[in-house]
């Protein structure tokens, strides 16, 4: 058995059966070996950021991390900007770099380049596999880090993969003892003064039996259970602990917690502007505010929430939930506001929403509040290009469920190529493509850095018309169904028809 | 007068007047600076990749550098595999990478990374400007360093940008010293030896003067004249000295150069397989032959090829020159063979090729040596995504000449986005899909390295079938007219209105 039959074999006996990826020449042994290892799914994907985005999504929604297969160092390089993203979530990845044989690298061949040195601003471990007689238990390591919400970067050599290996290595069960933070007892009595407090949430702690404890403390202490703009996956809708969204821009941000005295964080940091302003400040929370880190983020936060419960006596009773609302569906003229309110009422009972949705769903996804249950995904790493990938991702890791993708049009277009792959999988995939037609965010940002109002030069690098793309067009294209919404009632119908569908489809909504 | 401007009117100054861009809200202020500037054209593109390749082939085009407008590190991170493209091609280029304000950076904000480090595997200069009254001299150096051939990476902090500037700074005029390699007289020996010699020629040295001066050498010496598989531009066709393009396989290519003993290298290095094989070598020379450098790549090679011909006594009258052939139009089945048959007629006087064709034009593009003369650029770094961008580039370079890009399926899919550009800008631009619908390269491969015949599952990660991409649907989906091509008859209709069009257009040649 040589070393790349040995790393897919250790791969799937360490959890990890699932391999998005965009091979070359150099990793045509490990791709040889997926005939001889059926418990891999390989899933190809027409551009490396879809395979790294798609491992993300996966990660978030199993807790386990995907493989990805890159083609050297320029693969990686078009891996990078979601692999960012994915660090940013806590979101576990074990990307495999093909890399030439050993014995090559000293001729500066063509693809030849600096793999390490490429990988190391977005990578938490490195290993270039010395021999094809150390893949296995150089994969059991990065299994070991991926597993722990870290990226990992293998990087296999030709001749690594080619020559005999050992056979597969297990990986052993790792479960990491609970980490209770010293913060705990000093945010308890944070919680239990009279001053006011905001508990700010992310990671695991927006999920399952954590999010019901932290809304139980919330309850019992009167604190503002909070998450920040932008969390890797929060379960919310009808039946759950509603939380406050911190606003994106910084003078709302401001006002919005300029009371509180007292910030208690889990899994996450506290309030930072996504951007820097002229004349504005970093940090959101009022001068002299103190912060209690109650679990860093990546940690797993249960442990710490169930003991920060008992020191401020919550009973379950204390939490409270979502009621299911609706404001009804509206009609006429599509704007942010109707979409919300479409979605309030449509979304269906556990689905997975993946929200690139930038300026069109920015302000007004709050409205799907109280909708049937649902996951909602946010990008951590504000690298665009995000959604389909990572809604890739999660119509593999779950099958069973609806993903709708919010998707803005000119974040579609940096990885629209993540479309084919939906569509050879057959993937559960509803996209909505809200074609304003515009980067209009940075219509917005453009007077917020203080650089007044655009004249046309500057104009036209914020404007996607001239031409006009046609998203419906675009989407078939690639095999995935597609049709145009331009009014409510057209947006309506579409979406109902699409998420009963099995397979992937896309709605172009006119702004 | 804020330190956006300061750098835009520097660049401007300094011959960079064009910028590919991406922008975000951390270079808003460069943007705005757009609008005072009008001598910077700035064209946007929907992916950073598409920037960065249009460098590149706006580079080679006018042998002076473009700029590009990245966004953070992840802007960065999607350009980088075009970087490194333009790097193995001795491109210069300057890239300008907006970043958080200094202030703003220890707050690990989701979109702070170490850009630095990010940039260096590619860059062969990075800097980042530290205030608003250094971004103008900190321009003029990367000026300075993509005149030579090389990849500036200019980091600009928001602050940087938007404090007080110094107004802009003057780039003194570069006229590098003409570099005569020691290797001349020993070169010049061996030329005129009774040995079997071959002159390999990249970079420059496939152009204008520098060509016709070789081929005057070769003629005189009876060496053969010879250009690597890759070469990063030739001038060639009707009345241009030939060359022989040595072989891509390395067994093909180890035979073609078994009997000789001289290599001498012009602005390249000596032959390397593109990949390693099991039990092949990597450099392709014979045992024993000797390798004379007479100009290292991304020199300039005329000085050192005029002082090796009057070394060995050539004249004007020695070198050879290709006469027009071509076989006449094919018909019926489209192929290989009948693809380099049709553009051997049909490739009007002056057109620059972009080939980023892979399988179908690899082997069979030859036939077009005796077309009319035009310029053909090839991808020198081996990262896929190649065409689209330097086609951009070219178009942009080149108004009033034809740009054909011949492109794979499989290689177009990487950076597709470059289409709008090409439409929104209304660039000469001709594109050839070859619709394999296969990765063909890697079944070829596949073998190549010794991992048998695929089975169905290694199969399927070669195969773009399931379900088949529509290229001209998404051609035209971005604003570029499209026909599809199944016969020759098609073809040749296609080819010859296409190329009379002003703007862009697409032919999808189905194989």
């Amino acid at each position: 058995m040589n070393g790349a039959e040995s790393l897919v074999r250790t791969l799937v006996a360490g959890g990890v059966d699932v391999c998005f990826t965009n091979p070359g020449t150099s990793e045509m042994h490990f791709v040889a070996a997926l005939d001889r290892v059926e418990e891999m799914r390989s899933i190809l994907v027409l551009f490396e950021g879809i395979a790294t985005g798609a491992a993300d999504g996966y990660f978030r929604m199993t807790d386990k991390p995907a493989s990805t297969l890159l083609h050297l160092a320029p693969g990686l390089a078009n891996a990078q900007a979601n692999i960012h993203n994915a660090k940013k979530a806590s979101s576990g990845m074990l990307n495999i770099i093909g890399e030439h044989a050993s014995w090559h690298l000293k001729h500066d061949a063509p693809l030849t380049a600096d793999i390490e040195g490429l990988a190391r601003p977005f990578s938490h471990w490195i290993k270039t596999s010395a021999n094809s007689k150390a893949i296995a238990q150089d994969a059991v390591r990065a299994i070991q880090e991926s597993r722990k919400s870290r990226i990992a970067s293998l990087i296999l050599p030709g001749d690594t993969a080619w020559e005999e290996g050992t056979g597969p290595a297990a990986t052993p069960d790792s479960t990491p003892a609970p980490r209770t933070s010293g913060a705990v007892e000093q945010a308890a009595r944070a919680l239990m003064s009279n001053e006011k407090k905001i508990m700010i949430l992310g990671g695991r702690a927006l999920r399952g039996k954590a999010l019901e404890i932290a809304g139980r403390i919330a309850g019992k202490t009167g604190a503002v259970l909070a998450t920040q703009f932008f969390s890797s996956r929060v379960e919310r809708g009808a039946g759950r602990v509603p939380t406050y969204r911190i606003p994106y821009f910084v003078d709302p941000a401001l006002a919005a917690l300029k009371d509180f005295r007292h910030f208690v964080t889990v899994e996450t940091r506290e309030p930072v502007s996504f951007f820097a302003y002229p004349n504005k400040p970093s940090l959101l929370k009022p001068e002299g505010a103190q912060v209690h880190e109650v679990c860093p983020p990546g940690d797993d936060s249960l442990a710490a929430l169930e003991a920060l419960a008992e020191a401020v006596g919550a009973k379950a009773s204390d939490a409270p939930h979502q009621e299911r609302t609706s404001d009804g569906l509206p009609s006429g003229k599509i704007t942010p506001q109707a979409i919300a309110q479409i979605l309030a009422v449509l979304i269906p009972e556990n689905a997975i929403i993946v929200d690139e949705s930038l300026t069109t769903g920015r302000e007004s996804i709050g409205v799907t509040a109280g909708a049937s249950p649902h996951d909602w995904l946010q990008n951590m790493g504000g690298s665009i290009g995000f959604g389909i990938p990572v809604a890739t991702g999660c119509g593999v890791a779950c099958p069973d469920r609806r993903v709708i993708n919010l998707e803005g049009d000119g974040s579609a277009m940096y990885t629209i190529q993540g479309l084919w792959t939906q569509a050879r999988e057959q993937l559960p995939v509803t996209t909505m493509i809200f074609a304003n037609r515009a980067y209009q965010i940075l219509r917005t940002e453009f007077a917020g850095v203080g650089a007044g109002a655009p004249g046309p030069r500057a104009a036209a690098m914020m404007s996607l018309e001239n031409p006009t793309m046609d998203f419906v067009a675009m989407s078939r294209s690639m095999g995935v169904p597609a049709v145009r919404a331009e009014t409510c009632e057209d947006l309506i119908r579409a979406f109902k028809a699409y998420i009963a569908e099995p397979g992937p489809n896309l709605i172009e909504v006119v702004l």
